[in-house]
């Protein structure tokens, strides 16, 4: 039984971490899920993230996301901070719950470490390709879910919600290439990355996620005999 | 100005930081190194260490000898966190240290991960080859001393002074890999590491130390004036 790893990744403010909680609560409730998980077919449905996944990542965290030193993080030094994270979590949650067929959910992977990293701070694409194959071991998700905004918007959105961190400190033009670097990565994997209009209201933005999710479902898995 | 980066390498109990210490005080006592600081030829001989040379990394060294979470560090989380730390200390202490000309002694550096974690760890070598490359941006020590000592003289040696971390509670065998990994590197690069009889008596030892040292200064610097 191996399970599949969806991945929310946008830019902050695109609403990620809201909609993995709806998500995570709307698949519960579903027949073919239910009938799935009645046959054995699947396991759990779990919630999981990156950067903190893991007590490890949890540390690393708080280390990336407040400065608790005196001196700036080098940025090579947050790219391998982040990769340690991940390599953590990989060996940790995610290919353990895979093995147990679970479905994982999980707030941000490696096309973030492009975006933000590559992209956002103009690290060589090849060194974080390099890391993210280092720091994996080759996991790539089964389905990514890119929560399509505009920069300004999110930036005004995550400063609205008062969780202005360091990353978000950043200015508009980081937060534009990073964005830029999502695009890049969704043109270069459209099977894999599915974009989603997340400017629209939320409860749109759950049911393009939904009806996403549900295609996708529907053709990893078949039920042993029909779902209502 | 372009000053030098020595570094002490070798297995736990082998007496490098302690040695470290002494050549600092000798060093500061040299009329040749006195000439050449009254001259503007070197800078401040400073002391440092990996992991742990920086106020990041050492929380992070607190994170890689410490047990702090409820699961094991995987082998490439270890590694990815080993060059992160790098990393920073590269950036923040080696890199402007050796634009201001300064001496470094260095307590571990490269050679260490290949023996440990490629060697004794069984962590591909390539790998770790590439994480060094991008944790030094390609710095590599203009000396490296390597205190040759037995795994299991070594050993007896941490545990008689009560330190054992949990580097040091891992076996015999595996610091006898760390040990081969220590020789390979020594075969490999015999400009760089030249290797120290450390199972000689502490006096003796340092006293090999400064003479090694002592004539690579001479090779690297010339003082104005002949010195007495």
């Amino acid at each position: 039984m191996q399970g599949k790893l969806i991945v929310l990744e946008g830019i902050e403010g695109c609403g990620k971490t809201t909609q993995l909680g709806y998500l995570h609560r709307w698949l519960r409730t579903q027949p073919l899920i239910q009938a799935l998980r009645g046959q054995g077919q699947i396991g759990d449905i779990i919630i999981t993230r990156e950067p903190g996944g893991t007590p490890l990542g949890g540390e690393l965290r708080q280390l990336l996301l407040t400065q608790t030193t005196t001196t700036a993080i080098a940025a090579r030094t947050e790219l391998l901070l982040y990769a340690a994270d991940r390599a953590q979590h990989v060996e940790e949650v995610l290919s353990p719950a895979l093995a147990r067929g679970c479905l994982i959910l999980c707030d941000r992977y490696v096309d973030s470490t492009v975006a933000y990293q590559g992209y956002g701070r103009g690290i060589d694409l090849t060194l974080i390709e390099q890391l993210n194959q280092i720091a994996t071991g080759g996991l790539v998700p089964d389905l990514t879910l890119w929560l399509q905004l505009g920069a300004t918007t999110g930036l005004a959105r995550s400063r609205q919600r008062g969780s202005i961190d360091r990353m978000e400190q950043a200015d508009v033009a980081f937060h534009q290439r990073v964005q830029q670097g999502f695009e890049a990565l969704a043109a270069a994997h459209p099977q894999r990355i599915v974009p989603v209009a997340a400017a629209a209201p939320v409860t749109e933005v759950t049911q393009q996620i939904q009806t996403i999710v549900m295609q996708r479902l529907q053709r990893w898995y078949r039920p042993l005999s029909p779902v209502s």
